[in-house]
């Protein structure tokens, strides 16, 4: 199989972390280039101590970040960058020929207009909207296999679109009143050097916030909304709880169709069975849990795995689901390796776990 | 003020380390007996050495419980004991003319039959259910001070009926499909030898658990009915995260009037602020929370204070009201010691913070 | 007993909020100022939403640190401030008549050239050198009762000195090649918002720092040299862990009598137990553990107690000497207390557990 | 290469997991049978659903131990299993033929009476001490390539014994007086349903156990004894710190050879320098840390690297060396695996990060 040549843009921080990691083992990729503003000039391992076992890391130094110089060494880029930035150096490099996977969210809304409403400055790049392909492969897979800049959704979006999507497409639930209660650990927070992340302030603690509009809503709410086919509003709640890595979601659904008796909650559980069995059986990245099981973030963490389990509730005729997935792999970065597997024509499984 | 002698059975867990540590430092009360049938002859700092340091504690030594020596050297017994081992020992304690203060669930429902549905047992002490006071100060402080057997709150049911009450007696939110989304603390779990609640399988995990029907759905129920007016069947889904102590509950609420305009939204905002202020503006051990703030478990954990936070969506129309507290504390010992401020005409607040 | 005003200079750090709530709380002493550079103008409440249950909390608000201000206001000042910083406060308020306990390591040596070698600049007041009592309560008691500048121990000095200096005292053993190795929690490091002590960073990790000089090294010796007699050189090595609040210290030592018939171990071991409950028998803060028992950061976490263990080992000869104690509060905040309480004729322990 | 068939004896513990986990994605061997008396009858990823989705464990299930079928299945078997009943399997399988590979301390010791001392029980098989091989490929390695029987090295002991070996061996270090001082994860204890192992009894804790005779000390002395060439008696604390997984060693050593001057010290450091070089500069799973970087736990866990770097100190005259391991890879079955692929003729690395 052929190995291509990739770049991360933006590789000091968590996401890039896990990047890198993932594609210096990846079998197909070769990781050729590593920049951070804050780090250029300094080899990988001094800031990322456990890369320094890596023969292939041994060549590797942040360097500043330079389209032009980019698209040079590598034919695929990943920008690991915030929001508004990510754009700057999408426009060049996809110029320059280059096959982008941007982890932030300045391409996952179709609209200009919402991302003005939910990111509060103006879309740096409307232009290449149409051109981009939201890179949840359970569910573009066709499309991103052809697209030239795929945009890696975010940590609770995936947690809350892979148990939705099918339902709704299914037409098993009302697609209005949906609640989703997530829980993130603080690694969703960054590397940041920010007082209300510190280990004394988040350890023993868990609190809500972006109550209730948070960021993440925009592309939740454009994803549901395709699924169901009609305008899907989401009650969405995030809370930050002292684990390194880690998203638990618990979704709150009222069935379609009514159930009373026995003999209606056994039939309605066969439909979303089936529903789930057709959309994720042979899914590789998303698991089933069967019997008792329910998801735990402990199961996931280090995987591309997302974990789904539901129940119906008869007392109150609701559907409950749950997921768990590790928000910086199935999250972030795994999920953009998954993406770029698929962009290379390689197996959508190669070095991931 | 006259000093009351109390003692407490099963004082070897979590609710019961923590009444120790209470009653130690009691203004009025003074500890004079605990029990522990594992633990029994041995000193009270064996088992707990943080303990050792203080002078009440030199004597105190773990006995076998029986009810006859403890009516003798007790006016006041709590019992922190498991559900059905807990009645038992207040039928006699009872009539022997001590005060009794259960941490159990043994006398929190009103009926036997909920009772043996949520418990799976017949009630071992059905003839005292009519007797019993639910232990909730803030709903029930009048009953308590009469009371001979009060039953302290669950620790769950303590974060979802505080905020919910005086919304639901208000008629401000809609009876019908009120979800509680909450997170616990390990040692709610109680210190109890299972393989689940090691560190390793709690630590950098999050998981749901009891999903759909929790034991504690039934007192919470019961007790949003009474104040509602009308049969109230709630969702409720508890979590496990790795910390000690502390529980955090998202509610999720329809108000009982439509917002879709700001002025609507703001003339709603105002009842809901006037009745949380009408209702706990005085309460020692209800903190409403202002301007940005939201609950944190560490603001509360060691203290008698529940959180209480509230934001109206006006995307959803929906009302969410989050609540934080210690679940050993305002969640069980706590709240227990509240009510014997109250059984024994002391200051509400004596001993507490 | 006569109340006396107290008042907080940098209020806002770890050390800062420990402080607030021991003097919230404390029978002779009233809060009457609270300063922070950063949070001036803004209400305790609003930095510490724990303290706004505190009914003396309402009226206290944040302000800008001014010398002149605060002698006014309080008849002792705490300054829990970085050192360097300290020194600047401390001269303009003892002119002013004042009684100060400073936190930081201002006043902790007692030769100038020491500090400059340690902390790496001139001593910003080193005539004040002489008037400062090091603030040990069990070991200058009767210097602290009549201080007016008292230096508060640092938090690995006190873990350290506590279990160190009787055995010196009592020429039990060699003061050469002594090892000190301490683990500390997080909040050690300060309410400081560096990338080092994010949560993930410290979360799952252990590693030693400041190896082999660590500043709080000219503060041990200097006391360990004055127990002795004659100059100490220590080996010290902290560790950062992953907890809030505790240090545990483990200590190497040859005991001056070489032990090696279970006979001599006996007679030995008597006299060191001999030694410590000389000590520290009537010690209010300081546990002797006895048994199996071994210091836990646990047992010690939330009060002012230092406890102490040890073991002969017979197959090396040597003596381990275990402490754990909860760095801000018999490492810092506690202990100032402890000082104040001393310096005012309060009962030593009013407002500490 | 040809491929081989491995089994698992125990595989229920962390140690298994980790078995299990390297196992099935190891390019070489082949899973064939995990066995577990309380598991058996269950499917592998029932226990562990972690392992649900990968593709080789869907016909993986629990049996009861049995030598005779294990070794008709397996080529190769790994025991998990508590000393003494390791033994019990060792023996038959390998008159059966099996290669084995075990975890438990039986085949560690050279002498049988050792055993006896540190274990508390007659050896079971102590005519099999001689065949077997100390599985520490870094100092066995040519040994490990033809034993039938290898005894994998403890947590404890392979933190202390990497840094150290080298340094004895070539004289730097006074043999007399080592002093390790160790922190380990709480997987260390192992998956057992035991209080002082709950979440909450180590969560927020630091401790000491084992002091000051614990068991790994055998081996360790033992492996020190045979680099030194000379009867070493070691000092050992180990502590237990609030992290999953993860072993942290401060070494505190005599130079053979005093540094007094700068020109001295420097000396000496180039000698221990070359020394570390030597030995594991062309080590795979050592890596030397340089410049100001320590150990950190979270730059090894879930790999089978130990980092090691080394300070030495003027003031004291000591040589501070400090390692950091994954006490259930490199202090475990990452170490089973390398030792497999010596055994087995793979590379050294196969199946290992």
């Amino acid at each position: 199989m052929k190995t291509k040549k990739a770049a991360i843009v933006g590789a000091s921080g968590y996401s890039g972390e896990v990047l890198v990691q993932l594609l210096l083992n990846h079998p197909h990729a070769e990781l050729v280039a590593v920049t951070s503003r804050q780090n250029a000039g300094q080899p990988l391992a001094q800031i990322f101590p456990k890369f320094a076992s890596h023969p292939k890391s041994k060549t590797l130094r942040f360097s500043e970040p330079n389209a032009e110089v980019l698209a040079k060494q590598a034919d695929i880029v990943f920008l690991a960058l915030p929001h508004g930035v990510a754009a700057e150096f999408a426009v060049p490099l996809l110029q320059l020929g280059c096959q982008v996977i941007d982890l932030s969210a300045d391409f996952r809304l179709r609209s200009a207009e919402v991302y003005k409403e939910f990111y509060a400055h103006d879309h740096p790049a409307p232009e290449l909207l149409a051109k981009a392909v939201y890179g949840l492969p359970e569910v573009y897979r066709k499309e991103i296999k052809t697209a030239q800049l795929v945009a890696a959704p975010g940590c609770y979006p995936t947690s809350i679109l892979l148990p939705l999507i099918p339902l709704l497409q299914a037409g098993l639930i009302n697609p209005a009143g949906i609640i989703a209660d997530s829980l993130s650990g603080v690694s969703g927070a960054g590397r940041k050097a920010e007082v209300d992340y510190l280990f004394c302030e988040c350890n023993e603690s868990v609190r809500a916030y972006g109550v209730p509009k948070h960021r993440h809503l925009s592309e939740i709410e454009q994803e549901l909304s395709l699924a169901a086919g009609t305008k899907v509003t989401l009650q969405f709640t995030p809370h930050l709880i002292p684990v390194n890595r880690g998203i638990h979601t618990t979704l709150y659904l009222a069935p379609e169709k009514n159930f009373t008796t026995a003999a209606e909650a056994a039939a309605l559980g066969e439909k979303i069975a089936a529903c789930y069995v057709k959309a994720y059986a042979n899914e590789p990245f998303v698991r089933l849990l069967e019997g008792k099981a329910l998801p735990d973030t402990k199961n996931v963490v280090g995987t591309n795995v997302c974990e789904i389990a539901w129940r119906l509730d008869p007392r109150t005729g609701r559907l409950i689901v749950l997921s768990a997935e590790d928000n910086l792999v199935k999250g972030a970065s795994g999920q953009a390796v998954q993406s770029m597997n698929l962009v290379c024509g390689w197996p959508e499984t190669a070095g991931l776990v």
